[in-house]
């Protein structure tokens, strides 16, 4: 049986604990939003003694279920106060659920500012004193325990800035080929790490006694229906759009739709898009050769493979991946579009351990207050100095978006629940905007991906300028996302279950396989509203209400070009979201 | 009757409206706190343009009323996020009541960065450009305007602080002598000042029409009854505790109770608390001579006097005043015990134009932080000239305590609401933990200021380590300082009315000779409660409920020597205050 291996920081006690009962059958979102909810106070101080660390592998995890590498980390978050769940794809969920854990919980801290490392095994796990890694990048520390380890072990790292407890800060977990570069990124959680003095985990599989399904056929059955809808998608299938492209195929797609936020959201073109659009980075893969290759994945049993590897003009590799979110975020935001640099900056975020989307929304206030002009990508590059540094510029900017923001008296800062916007302009998105407001998390959008029907035509078609239905279109696509979530299955299988009716069966059946349930279609939006209102309910504890379920004010009296919306969904219109 | 002036800080238009209806009869807290209400989007950005700035005198203040010369200034506040009301004992309001105006109202922005000066005469009142003061502090800005205009004008102004639009910036109102020394000091309203491009207001009180009160017989009676008891009780009598050693004399009674904040709240205790007393401000008077006084008054009319000026070896004025808030703030809490050293730092507070009590909480927590080691003067007056230079660690500094403390990972950040505590430790005084924890302004001992029966022995007695009826206490103290608030009573008045039948008499008796009415002493907690509610209620729509009616969590597990006391008045009592 599953089981729960609990890590007190405080005592350096390592233990393993029967999962209890309530928590059978859960996993991924659904199981770290649970055990926060039950063991941390909502109005604890996300650094201090009282927040938790849970990190658990999705329900499938583990299992041959394609795209199902998905791990969960939850805790309270430092940057929006409430909840967070952040999910990164790894061979890491695979192996813990294979050993047979269903989560680690890390409580406690640290009081003398030393570094450990947690070595889990079979039987349990150690702390083992890891201050020769303090203030080590997230590679160097990646790299060093991948070659100190046997058998490609698969980590999580903490970066420099998380030990400094920078709320931008994420946790970085291996992918394949051992780089610490798969990032549960958003909300902050590399802080809380870094305030348990907590520097990496790894883990020895050795003896795992790897995954029994309740229904083998079942969950065969569903692989293969699942699997066959995500190849047979324009989206998703080999030679397809994500596969050809990347996320960052995007790039073009937003920008010509003028969704793609410009200079701090001042605009929805960029003029440079074309040189930071996933097309160049195809293009420089092909010319550049060496490294760079498109068509890279996160974790094994992945056959979409949207990753990619970016090379330097020598073909030596400078970074992986280089995602949609980060170009946009570190390029067209900040009006960055020269693709070496934001590629830097993307390596640059990596090694440092802080969120992209973070990163390129608070580089983009500091150029709104002044510090550098728009579009001056060595000057980012000089602000990730400041951060390493932990100069008391990198202390503004490491608090992420909504902090910079405030240091210099902005007014114009894109963040809802203190959490820096992706890559979607609200006012060109309506759908999307409502996912920003309502989420529980800040503004996120993979909590409720209505790109999908807004702009990609998949799942239906809706006009992204309408506010016409935006609320219900959000709540559906939070709710079955919450469940993907729960599933460890990445959210970009979407795609194909919104168009294919087996592959939406073959997600059903992938679980009830696993579990021995007899999930129906509605038990996928039942237990995401169910996962949601738990989090919701922790945001409320923590004094995160509907007045928190807001657009930033400037949104509602700047029109965006090139469409000239503002924001116009009313305040009461969100509150319907939760009714 | 009285009229309201509204500045347009976008248009540049100055009008002259009638008071509505609903306003008459109101003043301070209560007519501020109501426009803000009326007018304020509770959930803008306190630093775009849909936020404003109302400034009114009290309903006596102009008459021979004794103390009644507090003008309250209101607004959302971009330090708590919150509605704010701080107010400040000058002649500005005097001279503003007699000119026949109930409020300024400030609105709009200037976009540009340009500087302006309101000046406001009996017609109205016009913005003339104000570039050449750009920059300076608020000393050399008012001492400019006392020269240029005649007639020992009225003024308030706005630091160099605030024009960076810091969160700890506060306004500067002239003192009897031209000092810009007398502060609104809390919450960041010079922050609202700066972003709307407003360096300063002086009043040209030519040809003011003067206070016609309704019943000029019963303004009298009240006068002198209230006068009577001022000038008989103890504590603010002529050569009385505050009139002797300013208030001050509270350094060494709290030191002595446990309950003077230390090192940060790390100790109710400071060793060097007799170097930094109103005795030693006293001495220091005595033997340095010149400039160096006791029992300074802020606006004439007041029969207290606890104000001081501190002055240099020479004998030359070095500031005034100093306060027990600064002293403590900048003192005690920052484990400074060298007087020169705190005189200077509260010098460089006012002429920044910064709130001495954030200033000290900030540098208490930078301390904790490590920036400096406790005790280090000369340490903590560098952090002023980081805030003068908007260094990058001054605009972190200059956001205050909260904001200080986030951006170094500090988990003991002692504030409620995003605003630093003053200078009683909750754990060690637990009335004023509740004032603290449930004012509708963030931390503030004069919300509610129950230190008089908890330490004073003033108005009955309550043992400060007790938890018992500490809700009620709160409420009844929170409820009259309202009701003073609005009257533009000095709170030191509170000493003798509780103490004294026929003072507290005299208040109502003032205020219903001023106005006409016929208020019995049910009504000052009627109308108090009433004015609370109203605050509460924009907090309510700002987002800040009982969520936020919290003390830090450090205070609940981590015990304050020397009585070792946890704060331990459960959040489901501090939810009754409400009830």
């Amino acid at each position: 049986m599953a089981k729960l291996v609990r890590i007190n920081m405080s005592t350096k006690k390592v233990t393993v604990e029967p999962l209890p009962e309530k928590y059978k059958g859960k996993g991924g979102r659904w199981l770290s939003s649970l055990i926060v909810s039950d063991e941390v106070p909502a109005d604890c101080h996300p650094l201090g003694p009282n927040n938790k660390l849970v990190i658990a592998p999705g329900i499938l995890s583990g299992t041959r279920a394609p795209n199902s590498g998905r791990v969960s980390v939850g805790g309270k978050s430092p940057l929006t106060g409430g909840i967070k769940e952040a999910n990164a794809g790894s061979p890491f969920p695979q192996n813990l659920a294979r050993m047979g854990y269903a989560a680690l919980v890390i409580e406690g801290l640290v009081e003398d500012g030393s570094q450990w490392l947690l070595k889990v095994d079979v039987n349990g796990g150690e702390l083992i004193p890891a201050d020769d890694l303090a203030g080590k990048g997230a590679y160097e520390t990646g790299h060093k325990i991948w070659e100190k380890y046997e058998d490609k072990p698969a980590f999580v790292v903490n970066g420099p800035a998380g030990e400094a407890k920078m709320t931008m800060a994420g946790m970085a977990f291996s992918d394949p080929e051992g780089r610490a570069a798969r990032y549960a990124g958003r909300g902050g959680l590399g802080a809380v790490m870094g305030s348990k003095g907590l520097k990496a985990i790894v883990l020895d599989h050795k003896d795992a006694p790897g995954i029994k399904p309740a229904d083998q056929e079942l969950l065969k059955t569903g692989q293969k229906k699942l699997a066959d809808a995500i190849l047979s998608h324009d989206v998703t299938k080999k030679g397809g759009a994500l596969n050809s492209y990347g996320t960052a195929v995007l790039i073009n797609i937003l920008n010509e739709a003028g969704g793609l936020p410009t200079n701090n959201f001042r605009s929805g073109v960029f003029e440079g898009a074309q040189k930071i659009s996933g097309e160049a980075v195809a293009e420089a893969a092909q010319k550049r050769g060496g490294a760079g290759t498109m068509g890279h994945r996160c974790h094994p049993g992945c056959v979409i493979n949207c990753s990619t590897v970016y090379a330097n003009e020598d073909g030596s590799e400078h970074v992986s991946s280089v995602e949609y979110e980060s170009l946009w975020s570190l390029g067209a935001n900040c009006g960055i579009d020269n693709l070496d640099h934001v590629a830097e900056l993307i390596w640059q975020c990596n090694d440092l351990g802080i969120d992209t989307i973070e990163a390129g929304c608070t580089i983009g206030v500091a150029m709104e207050a002044g510090l550098a002009e728009f579009g001056d990508g060595e000057a980012a590059i000089k602000m990730m100095e400041e951060i390493r540094n932990r100069t008391p510029l990198g202390h503004i900017l490491g608090q992420g978006t909504q902090f910079t923001g405030e240091a210099y008296g902005v007014t114009r800062i894109p963040t809802v629940k203190r959490q820096g916007m992706p890559a979607y302009e609200p006012r060109a998105v309506k759908g999307i905007g409502v996912t920003y407001a309502t989420s529980t998390m800040g503004a996120d959008h993979t909590a409720g991906y209505t790109i999908a029907p807004e702009i990609l035509s998949v799942g239906g078609t809706s006009e992204p300028l309408s506010k016409k239905d935006k609320i219900g279109l959000s709540k559906a696509f939070q709710d079955t996302t919450a469940f993907l979530d729960a599933a460890g299955y990445c959210i970009f299988i979407a795609f194909p279950i919104l168009d294919i009716e087996s592959g939406f069966e073959g997600v059903i059946e992938t679980v009830n396989g696993m579990l021995g349930t007899s999930y129906k279609a509605d038990d996928v939006t039942r237990i995401g509203d169910e996962i949601l209102r738990l989090e919701r309910n922790f945001n409320l504890k923590a004094g995160i209400g509907k007045e928190q379920d807001r657009m930033p004010e400037f949104m509602k009296y700047e029109k965006l070009p090139p469409h000239n919306h503002v924001w116009d969904i009313e305040d009461d219109e969100l509150d319907s979201f939760w009714d």
